[in-house]
């Protein structure tokens, strides 16, 4: 039976391939060096943060584009065709191996086989090409290389680049348009007005309704004096003139009146004005800035308050989908892989922007050499293996690890030369183990239990991937070396006493303390066997005396861990307790931190600071993903969502319903006590659910796999309507 | 006796080392990362070139700088002081740990001890700082990192940054006032008019006198139409206006007569301009562009042939030595290693540029990770390596050993794994194994003794430089392969029946060709006994019937290898044949190539191109190195001419004098039959005669060392006269 079914997956890859070529040869694009675009672009993201006015950059290596590329495509024409060329840089176009005159903006190019190369210089932004003819059009087909190697004999025979050239294919985004240039990116803006606005101190704090991103415009601003601008993403930190994380300086002098806005974007959802008596202006609003995106996923059911908390999340998601995924709008606005890792996963479930993803993932991985980890901390490393991994998994495009591969090799290389004798990792000098922001004292000294954990799981990516790229050598050498590893974990950090895994072992000495951290992944990694997962569910997840997490970002993994679990109905009330918690408490987007446990909570401040705290922070947006993964119970069982499963679970809920974005469509799920409903754009899809009774579906055959348990078949644009009864 | 000299030798050192500090403490100067701006500079220099009015630019990977860098300084105030800055970029200020408000231009720091940090952002132009006070200066005793690591905890903690980030020492050239912005820098000017003109075909053919490099000025141009400029290293080039290798076409329109000045820089002795009819101007004439450069290197003797020879020479290095050195000044104007490596050499005995060789060698080097060999040949990568340590034994100043060593030993591990089975370097994908234009046949393929000779010399400059930078390890390491390599070189390929190295081994197959290269480097190198060197001197070097070298490129070595051997007389008739002969023929500057044993020389054409050779070529200019270091006779003997010797010979001149650079002064040589003069500003010299007669010197004791051999000690400042009788 086996041959079939695989003559089938091939042509259905064939399809997909031929059908993704076919659609790229129907428009141009402006393209460039794989990352390129992305580091360059984050480069200029990244340098933007301001500290009380003053520049604030990263503290890790930055790195740059390529300055000087290579784009060429072979060509075979029916008849001649008349080619535009756009062309980001300085640049001289090859035809068959002759150079063209000058700067050619068109060239024709007669019918029959040719080999057209264009080279391209450019310091200040990224070398990048927009090439429109009937038939050529610049896209991800045409090849590119940092050092064509290509030189000429003393009796002017040109080498043979065939061999020693490393060609990648082209990167792209969507500058579609030939004066649509790379280089003048900018978000989307939109108008809006504050909501109100009150007389206060010595002057004016204007409330925009909710947490928002973008400009301050002075309407109708004149006079001779310097506007002081403070912003709050709470009121106490906009009128905490000394104190707020963010402000603006802007001296005017302008006799007749004329519309101003602040040149640098900013979080806010409150701004204080102070000016000068002889400055006046109409009205303070904003030009709200963000990257337009579909809201593809959805959730509603019978709990205003989850609907409410799904919202917010989606605001958050989106406030902090940018250029890249950043973790807050307010500071640092810098990528941060743990963060971003997080955000992949709530993406695949509202927005399925998989360009955010792929630029992201280049931004921080940046380029050879691996001089420290990356955001120079270790466990956030560890996530980039894992997050190009889910990206294959969610999208089915291969291309991401492809051009990515070398530098998934070369930082795995890094990790592999920083092994202690136990062939673990510990910190090393310049080396941050951050694991979370917790209320509890741990070390992040000696052999931390968590880092191996994340380590075995970035060798099992490896050994995908290299599977991926016809690489077996090295997929075997990365298997191995995380199975060792697995069993040094299990053996080493596997309290029998404490029945979970212990935190560190320091110079030779194993820690008493069970932090969560290592028990939860590891039943998300799938490691335990059904007694471990029981006594990690037991002792360190449902236990009211465990180590508390106080971070949205390591609750995202406990519930999802407890999700899978089955603890649906406890993890409910969890959601409706923290995220819900912040709302009681006015939260309009989540934040960096909270601790519900706390008798005077902490609101405000954090890092010694006491407006330091993110209100709007992406790894506070987790909801959106529990509840499209576990609740509507959607996920991709093979790549790209050829295959998926759908496990409804209404935990306490009489109803919901929403959409699971899939890379050409969507999965729609309607459940109630009584009735299940699902339909899907593509892919074949797999239902499973619990009923107290026989389930009923007309024309389609529902299996008994067990006790209560049934399944059935979701055929691509076929809705399955099931009339059940809810067990829970 | 052992204890003393080492005393002595330590004092020395620190005396230069203080006096080093002490005197950058004098002035402030621009600073940044170590050869982050020779890249920045490179990329722009070495992207300027065309072809026929097509952008040309080179094959292989430009790097570039480093987008974000951190500058640091320690201090200790005696009395409070303000410093003004300026920066290149986006910048912040920190004080104490403390950011400072926005983008301060001047800081008034307290009495005591501070440390004071300044963070710069800048994309396009190289992060770079000016910071001048009483006693604070930007200079090289700064730090600088591309990664501090210094991250903030929860708390508000900042991290520690001692141990895990990289500093370096900040790098500068000549940049010493606030507006000497190193983004600005540009070549000094001169105007130049055209010594004739003549009216040719359909326009006007200027000559300027000799080779010559600069913009082409047009006085009093007015009308509307196109000018086309035809440049030419002759006056054949400058009218073939369809094969020249340069032109430029410059549309004009304007009404009223205005100068203009032709944007490109070009190499031209002859400028050829046809316009159309409605073009006037009064007058053209050139900027010509140049470095300023002291000639502290000189050269006169008897023979005026020679002398015109050494000025030619002269001035072809200094056409070549601008931002960098380049090969040629027409084509490539690309920064090649190997054609640098004897620019390094000439330099020595001519301006003594030490940041010359310093940009050119951090140019080259570019960044980690190494793709392919420098300028992607396998002979430039060795050549670099040697021209390092060079540097170190010229100037005495250790710092681009400091600041290059990981990047040296990021190249040898490249070169180390690209060895075979046999541990011989073959020419892998992607690599280029040149030696040299050679007019006979001769294979690149397989393991090319040549190479391995040159790698060899690599390994052994390697482990000199493991030991200055105090890694006994892997000096150790580079040793034992240079050892290893070196047995394997004489095993393989020294042919007891040709008495010589062969060229090559093929698929295990020994070449039966004697070809010049590695036997004439063996002598250089020291690597033969006395035995193998008379047999290289009689089979190779003087045997009429050998392979011919046909470029001045590796006559270098040739003559230097004659030379080396005591062969003055017989090297002087070359130089008067090779480099006289292209003199006899009109040649203003040396040119890439010349064989005067052809019947009809190809004086012009090249690469398969009528007018492809370069007439001004940089490797032309070997006798300024070789009447410096083996006729005057002058060489350091320890780093930076602690130490040197002088041994005079005059060939069969009767008389000659002449200065050799040092690196704070000169060593002056007057000889003739009977008389020696040796006057010195710095070191220890020791002066090595052969005379006829028991020599004399006035106040100082001549020893005999052999027979009719002499030596006498030369101390610093004081003149050394010896009446002697020449034996030649």
């Amino acid at each position: 039976m086996k041959k079939p079914i695989k003559r089938i997956v091939v042509a259905t890859l064939l399809l997909v391939m031929a059908g993704a070529e076919f659609a790229m040869a129907q428009k141009a694009t402006w393209i460039w060096y794989p990352g390129d675009y992305e580091i360059w672009l984050g480069n200029k993201m990244q340098n933007r943060r301001t500290e009380r006015g003053t520049f604030f950059p990263p503290f890790w290596k930055m790195d740059s584009h390529y300055v000087l590329v290579e784009f060429s495509k072979k060509l075979d024409l029916k008849t001649e065709e008349t080619i535009r060329l756009k062309v980001e840089g300085q640049y001289n176009v090859k035809l068959d191996g002759k150079l063209l005159f000058g700067y050619p903006e068109n060239v024709t190019i007669p019918a029959g086989k040719h080999l057209l190369n264009i080279k391209v210089h450019n310091q200040s932004t990224v070398p990048a090409i927009f090439v429109d003819g009937p038939t050529i059009k610049s896209d991800n087909s045409w090849l590119v290389t940092f050092e064509d190697k290509e030189w000429i004999d003393e009796s002017g025979k040109a080498s043979d680049t065939s061999s020693g050239t490393v060609y990648l294919n082209a990167a792209s985004w969507n500058f579609n348009a030939p004066d649509e240039l790379p280089s003048q990116f900018k978000l989307a803006t939109e108008p809006k007005a504050a909501v109100s606005s009150e007389k206060k101190n010595n002057g004016t704090l204007y409330d925009f309704g909710k947490e928002t991103f973008g400009y301050v415009k002075f309407n109708g601003l004149k006079g001779k004096g310097t506007l002081n601008i403070y912003y709050g993403e709470s009121p106490e930190e906009a009128l905490s003139t000394d104190q707020c994380e963010t402000l603006d300086r802007i001296p005017v002098d302008q006799a007749t009146a004329r519309d101003v806005t602040v040149s640098g974007s900013k979080a806010f959802r409150y701004v204080y004005v102070e000016d000068e008596a002889n400055l006046s202006y109409s009205s303070v609003s904003m030009l709200y800035e963000y990257l337009p995106l579909d809201y593809k996923g959805s959730f509603r059911c019978n709990d205003e308050q989850l609907n409410k908390i799904w919202d917010v999340g989606a605001y958050t998601l989106h406030l902090t989908t940018r250029e890249f995924f950043i973790d807050g709008i307010k500071r640092d606005r810098w990528v941060w892989s743990g963060d971003a890792y997080q955000s992949y996963l709530m993406n695949y479930y509202l927005f399925f922007d998989s360009p955010s993803v792929s630029r992201t993932t280049f931004v921080l991985r940046g380029k050879d050499p691996v001089t420290s980890h990356i955001n120079t901390i270790m466990d956030y490393t560890f996530y980039w293996f894992m997050g190009v991994y889910d990206y294959y998994q969610y999208t089915g495009n291969k291309q991401l690890i492809e051009q990515l591969y070398p530098r998934m090799k070369s930082l795995m290389d890094y990790c592999l030369s920083r092994r202690n004798s136990e062939g673990m990792m510990q910190g090393l000098a310049g080396d941050w183990v951050f694991i979370d922001w917790a209320d509890f004292k741990m070390s992040k000294a000696g052999e931390v239990s968590f880092e191996q954990l994340l380590f075995c799981r970035s060798l099992e990516t490896m050994a995908l991937c290299a599977n991926l790229m016809n690489d077996p050598e090295n997929s075997a050498k990365y298997s191995k070396l995380a199975s060792d590893l697995k069993s040094k974990i299990f053996n080493v950090f596997w309290s029998p006493q404490y029945n979970a895994f212990v935190h560190n072992r320091e110079n030779g000495k194993l820690s008493t303390q069970v932090t969560p951290f290592t028990n939860m992944f590891a039943v998300l990694f799938g490691y335990l066997d059904q007694d471990k997962t029981k006594a990690v569910k037991d002792n360190v997840l449902l236990n009211p005396n465990a180590l508390k997490i106080t971070t949205p970002y390591m609750r995202f993994y406990e519930l999802e861990a407890l999700c899978a679990l089955g603890e649906q109905k406890y993890v409910l009330k969890e959601i409706r307790d923290y995220w819900g918690g912040m709302i009681n408490l006015g939260a309009t987007t989540f934040w960096e931190k909270y601790n519900p446990q706390e008798k005077n909570p902490e609101l405000l401040g954090m890092y010694g600071r006491p407006f330091g705290k993110s209100l709007c922070h992406a790894w506070g947006a987790s909801p959106i993903y529990l509840l499209g993964k576990y609740y509507l119970g959607v996920k991709p069982t093979s790549p790209g969502y050829q295959t998926y499963s759908v496990e409804p679970c209404l935990g306490d809920l009489q109803w919901m319903e929403g959409d699971v974005p899939t890379p050409n469509g969507k999965v729609h799920v309607a459940c109630n006590q009584k009735e299940i409903r699902v339909k899907s754009d593509e892919g074949t899809g797999t239902l499973r659910f619990k009923s107290a009774s026989k389930p009923v579906c007309k024309g389609a055959e529902v299996k008994q796999t067990g006790d209560k348990q049934y399944e059935m078949t979701i055929l691509k644009g076929q809705e399955v309507v099931v009339k059940y009864k809810n067990v829970e």
